[in-house]
């Protein structure tokens, strides 16, 4: 195996630097030189790619790879059971303990024998203690006392691609699609084996293909396009990650030529048991369906009179006899809404959709959920629904590419971001059902619950435009495999595995990292509020740009105040969605989070918030700083400079230059439209434009 | 000559009615039995066909056309000194007093014969005249006493069509080009031939057949896809209509492989000669280019350090031996302007552009000044380059297409508006050098003066999708001929031509078309502002959209008032470049004209307008009038139901039904935006959303 490039930015985490300190490499090659594997399949075979080759470049050694070894320090690679040597050393507890993905890697000391163990129940798991074994070598730790169990936390942990047969990628930010062009399959297949080798060594065992919003073309990849499907399927199989394909509520019509698509209708039932044999039989490991129904103009049950229930159980009956699963988004809302009408409000929707069909849903439907009730901006509250079904299983959806959160242009690590959601406390079932805890499915005793991320990769060299974004999927791997994990660690690691462990580049970075999302949030909309981009493609800002939509997405900013009333008391009653006492808590303008009152509350201007500042201060001073912070920014990278390869410096160096011109235009739009609005003077006289 | 549709919506005025009138048949039939035409060109057999054409469909006969009749009554087309019988009828004076373009219509009595004379020095003047003659018809007029002598009062007379060769119109809201079709022309050839008698049925006499942004393949219109050209100019010279071409000024890089196009190379000038001869082999009565230069990101001499009359002067010297035009427009800018910047002005841009280069212009180059000094808004000023260039040949340019007028979804009748522009008096020398006075020549001395109007047509059957729409096309070019018309009177030769004569028609339909730029101004922006549009396709309300943009194109709306200040004064300076005594008018909020005074002036909401209302309270008012207003216009409508035929009465309803539900967007949008901003009530209590 040889990575497509060998540029270093295309490397990401998997960049095994060769180890400088002999001691350390002396300490390594005793264990290495050895490799033990005495088992066979397509998952093995890229176990025995990647410890080859990445020993090859750490150590600058050619491991010995073998059924057995006459060594005395070796490494063994086996599931259990399928190697005495490593069994004998194996405790029933520890046995018990490893679920069917999880692994131990394990120091044995025996007699003359010193050696580790990497060891599971699955190959899966087997390739995820290989991936854990080469990042510990990565990190320069000790191998003497390895002791490690890890299991995944969460069942599901899948990527959904945004991407478009024609090669585009809605909401891309780093070049074309990496499958696809001009409809048919891109020609570089080894970039796209790489890319299963980023995910898998971040936990990731399922992706979707193609695009929410599916097209025309894309509807064919279940019919003559299916060949497509298994070219990909046969890359990512050997790196355990499940396909899954979107389709298109109306496949029946579309490319059926049925007069409908009516869930209840009878041909429709038979046309999909018929695709969904067709689809086995080309790909007998296929994961299912992912769809967007009666969401921003595609089609859906409601176009019959029927419910979400109905669609997804029709589409999951189909499946049930593959195993198949239905991932059925609950954006659903309203995207024709008038601005004058104060008392619908889109972040219900969801919930007043999904909520009187709990409990109705087929075993093999997860209905994929957002992590907040709007759409993916910086700043939103956990959406109710989480803590609102009971008996339905449940994905969480989060973004990876940066829509809202500047386009992979700005600096903005969402891993802060989403461990706030994860471990947001429903009180589903009482204190202590966190977001986490709801998609590890264990308080619904399934497996069919877990998380989903929307890609941020594209065909630029480093796959993500702005390199730093590369933590970003690291980060979201890693978060999907233990949602327990501080941020720190996850920035920590990937730090020393992407550009290796000086302690001046792990102390800045990790500061720029950790703290740029916060920037972000300075220096464009305040406190919860969102929205106040330009409307399409969503980048810059436009404070009205979605005012006096379509969308529901309103501020509601008049000369006295801001901020939409969503209180059970005077507002749109959102706040009633939550278990207490979360409403409590947002109901109350008290209680609420100061980083989402606009979100809950409409609030003067001139209103005091906990460190004393008017909100109109506040938003002033949080511009200015934001910009300032950014420059900090700047400042922090260039002190990294000789200490990373140029190439990759000079990306990030011009990346965070444009963010500082852009943080500005960000800065003096927000100030001056607040200013006109409100004719306060910043106390500071700092220059806002009139 | 059989028009391309049946369709009454396709045949505009030439929408040759037949006569139920006995006694008017009889009346007429006397003279149309028998036509005299005793010459030949393309043009005159162009006026054969329509004369027997409309004689056939008003009449119900079909005339004699011969080189001589033996009847005593008749009417004769001939030329001065090609028929004896003509010229023994005409006074010296008279054939003095008629222009090269003019015409005289009289009817002769002499002995035995009683006949109508219609001749002139040129086959455009008998087309011209013919026209007229056909539209006595149409008007119903009597034929007994016919004397009239007209000069057309303009000398350029010409339409702008920015249709792409892809088929797509910039601007156009009336389906896809008429000319092109994916590169090619189109089949329909017949159908641009309709266009010519259209156009030459009101005096047109040039038209640039491409858009002014030329891109690659549009630029190959002088290379190798000469031919389209070719098959249009055989077209359009039937009608007497001369064809030009948008040109790019970096073709001799984009088609012509040289490295630079700067106007001073010899290479380029070389090049652009041969250029030049290889077009004039192909079409011998070329019109010339018509350039956007250094606008917009379409390249110009500045990318050479070079001025806009070394680039015209370049062309003009190698289109000059083929007495070809250069037609150089005006509408340079910065568009890449800081919104932050209050200083720079937009307003200012083609003035101080083209008042230095003020006589340094060859003799064939025209320099093309839109009506306004933005961009073709609801109400702007006059452009102050009218009467500030005294040695320079200018071409006023309107907008038929009604971009920022409501799309031709909105009834906006532009007569009225164009009107008050040619009247303008600029002092240009002295009182009365209004700009119609400007651009007839006449205090110049010269005959390249003009005007220019972006055509609203596409290959909708009725042309111009909105069917009322069609009478902007017609007033134009009425203006053109004669800018010293009454709107009234135009307005109702459109309705005679279009619809017929009945009196209640006339009248409803009269009072619709000449009140509907002003309630299309009462909802949409105020006072001359302008630009409260959506970005890019310019549709709908958007207060803020053009606002925080690099376009220059600001209000400066806070929360105390609302204008920008270019006054000399206080304010950029603008109002300084016009003549007294306008400058002193602008210049001051007292003596400004109250319709452009957010656009000379900031001014508080409170202001009380001479009406004694306040801003404020002006702005709510003319936005709840507008869309009552758009009612009237329905209700106007609805009473000729009977009158006109089904299919023009339905198109004209469904769109006055939009028309009405957007006029209340509108409403709502502004009046909430300004409420929002100053929280001042509405003094009548009407509902406008918080």
């Amino acid at each position: 195996m040889k990575p497509f490039s060998n540029e270093i930015d295309y490397q990401c985490w998997l960049n095994y630097e060769h180890i400088k300190d002999q001691s350390l490499l002396n300490e390594y090659a005793k264990y290495l030189k050895n490799i033990v594997i005495n088992e066979n399949s397509y998952i093995i075979d890229s176990i025995k790619d990647e410890i080859y080759y990445s020993i090859n470049k750490i150590l600058g050694i050619s491991p010995l790879i073998n059924n057995y070894t006459n060594s005395n320090k070796f490494i063994t690679i086996s599931k259990i059971g399928k190697n005495n040597l490593v069994d004998s050393f194996l405790k029933d507890e520890e046995i018990i303990a490893i679920d069917e993905e999880g692994f131990l890697i394990k120091t044995v000391n025996s007699h003359d024998k010193k050696f580790i163990i990497v060891t599971s129940k699955s190959d899966n798991g087997l390739l995820y203690g290989t991936f854990y074994l080469i990042r510990t070598l990565q990190e320069k730790k000790l191998l003497d006392d390895l002791y490690v169990l890890e299991n995944p936390k969460t069942p599901l942990r899948m990527i959904n691609h945004w991407d478009n047969l024609n090669g585009n990628i809605e909401r891309g930010y780093a070049g074309k699609s990496i499958f696809y062009r001009n409809y048919e399959l891109v020609d570089n297949l080894d970039r796209i084996r790489d890319y299963a080798r980023l995910l898998s060594s971040v936990g990731i065992n399922a992706i979707s293909l193609n695009n929410v919003n599916v097209g025309k073309e894309e509807a064919r990849l279940i019919d003559d396009k299916i060949y497509i499907v298994e070219t990909l399927y046969e890359i990512f199989k050997r790196y355990g990650i499940k396909v899954f394909l979107s389709v298109n509520f109306a496949s029946p019509i579309m490319i059926g030529g049925l007069k409908t698509a009516d869930p209840l209708n009878k041909e429709v039932n038979e046309w999909w048991k018929k695709r969904a044999n067709f689809i086995y039989d080309h790909i007998p490991e296929f994961g299912g369906f992912l769809v967007k129904a009666d969401s921003e103009d595609q089609p859906g049950p409601y176009s019959y009179n029927r419910n979400h229930a109905d669609g997804a159980n029709m589409l999951a009956e189909a499946l049930a006899p593959h195993n198949g699963l239905i991932i059925w988004r609950a954006f659903v809302y309203n995207c024709y809404q008038d601005w004058r009408d104060q008392n619908t409000d889109r972040a219900k929707a969801a919930y007043e959709t999904f909520i009187p069909l709990d409990g109705q849903f087929l075993d093999n439907v997860i209905i994929q959920i957002k992590n907040g009730p709007m759409d993916f901006q910086v700043r939103e509250p956990v959406n109710p629904l989480f803590g609102g079904l009971k008996k339905t299983n449940q994905i969480l959806e989060l973004q990876i590419t940066q829509e809202y959160t500047g386009q992979q242009k700005h600096l903005c690590y969402l891993v802060p971001q989403w461990k706030e959601v994860l471990d947001f406390d429903t009180y589903l079932f009482g204190e202590g059902t966190s977001v986490s805890e709801i998609i590890s499915g264990v308080p619904f005793n399934s497996k069919k619950f877990g998380i989903a991320g929307v890609s941020n990769v594209g065909d630029d060299t480093n796959w993500t435009g702005h390199t730093l974004a590369q933590a970003n999927l690291y980060g979201y791997g890693r978060l999907t495999w233990n949602p327990e994990l501080k941020s720190s660690q996850i920035t920590d690691e990937w730090i020393k595995c992407t550009f290796g462990n000086n302690s001046k580049l792990l102390e800045n970075l990790s500061n720029m990292l950790q703290n740029s999302w916060t920037i972000y949030e300075k220096y464009t909309s305040p406190l919860g509020i969102g929205w106040m981009v330009n409307p399409g493609h969503h980048y810059g800002p436009n404070v009205d740009g979605y005012e006096y939509s379509r969308w529901g997405t309103y501020h509601r900013a008049n000369h006295f105040g801001i901020g939409v009333d969503r209180t059970l008391k005077s507002g749109t009653g959102f706040t009633r969605l939550y278990q207490q006492p979360n409403f409590e808590m947002f109901e109350h303008l008290e209680s609420c989070p100061e980083e989402l009152l606009l979100f809950f509350h409409h609030v003067s201007y001139i209103y005091k918030l906990k460190n004393n500042k008017t909100l109109i201060q506040h938003i002033y001073d949080t511009h200015f700083e934001g910009v300032e912070d950014v420059q900090e920014l700047i400042n922090q990278w260039i002190e990294l400079e000789g200490l990373i390869d140029n190439k990759r410096y000079q990306d990030v160096l011009s990346r965070l230059l444009e963010q500082k011109e852009h943080a500005k235009e960000w800065r003096d739009v927000i100030n001056t439209y607040f200013y006109r609005k409100t004719m306060i003077y910043d106390e500071k006289c700092r220059k806002i434009y009139p």
